[in-house]
């Protein structure tokens, strides 16, 4: 009987799969290009620290926000750079893709070009919803935050990070693409490095940044496509000239 | 000496106007792209209601904002859909763009692709930068403006309104780019019609939206150069399929 309930369980879990990708592809209708629909994470902002390692054991739990290590020891480890937890976590470049996803259960996808689909857009701030992307030789790392700056307007903020050094984020170009309802949206820029913080990044707003009314007409019944991009980053004409 | 002096403020004037044209040429770069210079207007948000029609000497002059006339007795006249005034003035749509210029002093452009170089970001809101631009046989008002929604956080807001029918601006898609630093924004929509005002569009925030941090990236020394664009809208392939 519970192997019966579990089977319907998992043909229920990919029907409702299944028509999140036909909505996304409804939307980006690029054929062959891949959709990843990802779920929100409620962060709390001012928990207290913990180790979230340890209980990190379904994606809607509570868990405490990116905290800064001061301190590294070791001049080859990085910190966790997870921008969901406070994680003591240290570990060289390298392995900073493995730890996220063994520890902090990050998907990854592959392909030049994605469709990351977020869901549940009306849930309350602060919420994440992250996602890495391996294009191109590198693993990059994509978070959209909904959050409030100026208090009861909450604001969505896109960005992605390059899991590498400041100087191989700047051989990037990143593209964020939103299109739906006869408005199209396009954010491209250099991808920061993960050893910036993402907290730094958004609190900057130099990413892409959606009002509430906004994200509402780009979204389709509370989830949000947004189509991504990467390439080599050539200097742009108009740069090379200034 | 009365004419020396004027001569040489009217060298000064051109010198000026050539620098602002070059920086904005560098931004964007493409050969033959009519640039041109915008000097913001302040309004006063809450002024008393007045007719602005005599009291248009000088641009930088503080005027009151914009006014419904909730009554037109005529239903083939249109009231004045200046953003920027209160005035009483109504007439049939053909006429609205020579009332514009004449009464309002606002420039018209001609071309499909220009570049709108708003100077003197910094001025305090609320402020309105305002051109009509002339293409496919239609005039087009764009209109940027910095409005502090919330309390002490000023943003911007860009948008273009068809001075012609909701079922005419239909036809039409309109792109605004900013492209400074390594950083591309773009936003395409189908324009609204003159007859809808500019203040609703603006807080539905249905139009491009820059906060400071972004507006401050995409700026040379206190210049924001937006480059527009205006088609003949086809349905998107995405759209046609929903």
């Amino acid at each position: 009987m519970l192997f019966f309930t579990q089977c319907f369980g998992a043909v229920l879990d990919l029907i409702h799969l299944r028509f999140q990708h036909y909505k996304a592809k409804r939307v980006f209708s690029a054929a062959g290009q891949l959709v990843c629909v990802v779920n929100p994470t409620h962060s709390l902002k001012y928990a207290p620290t913990r180790c979230a390692a340890g209980q990190v054991s379904t994606e809607q739990s509570i868990l405490p926000p990116c905290h800064h290590h001061e301190v590294v020891h070791d001049p080859q480890l990085v910190p966790c750079t997870c921008p969901l937890f406070s994680c003591p976590w240290e570990g060289h470049l390298e392995v900073v893709v493995s730890h996220l996803r063994q520890t902090h259960r990050i998907n990854i996808l592959q392909g030049a070009e994605i469709v990351f689909l977020a869901t549940d857009m009306h849930l309350p701030a602060p919420t994440d919803w992250i996602i890495m992307h391996s294009c191109l030789g590198h693993q990059f790392l994509l978070v959209l935050r909904k959050q409030e700056k100026y208090e009861g307007h909450p604001q969505f903020f896109a960005t992605m990070m390059l899991i590498g050094t400041p100087t191989q984020a700047d051989n990037f170009t990143y593209r964020l693409e939103l299109n739906r309802n006869q408005r199209r949206l396009k954010w491209e820029a250099t991808p920061r490095s993960i050893l910036e913080c993402v907290d730094s990044v958004i609190s900057d707003g130099d990413c892409l940044v959606l009002n509430t009314s906004l994200a509402q007409l780009f979204s389709d019944n509370g989830s949000l496509a947004i189509g991504i991009a990467i390439t080599t980053s050539k200097v742009h004409s108009s740069e090379a000239e200034m």
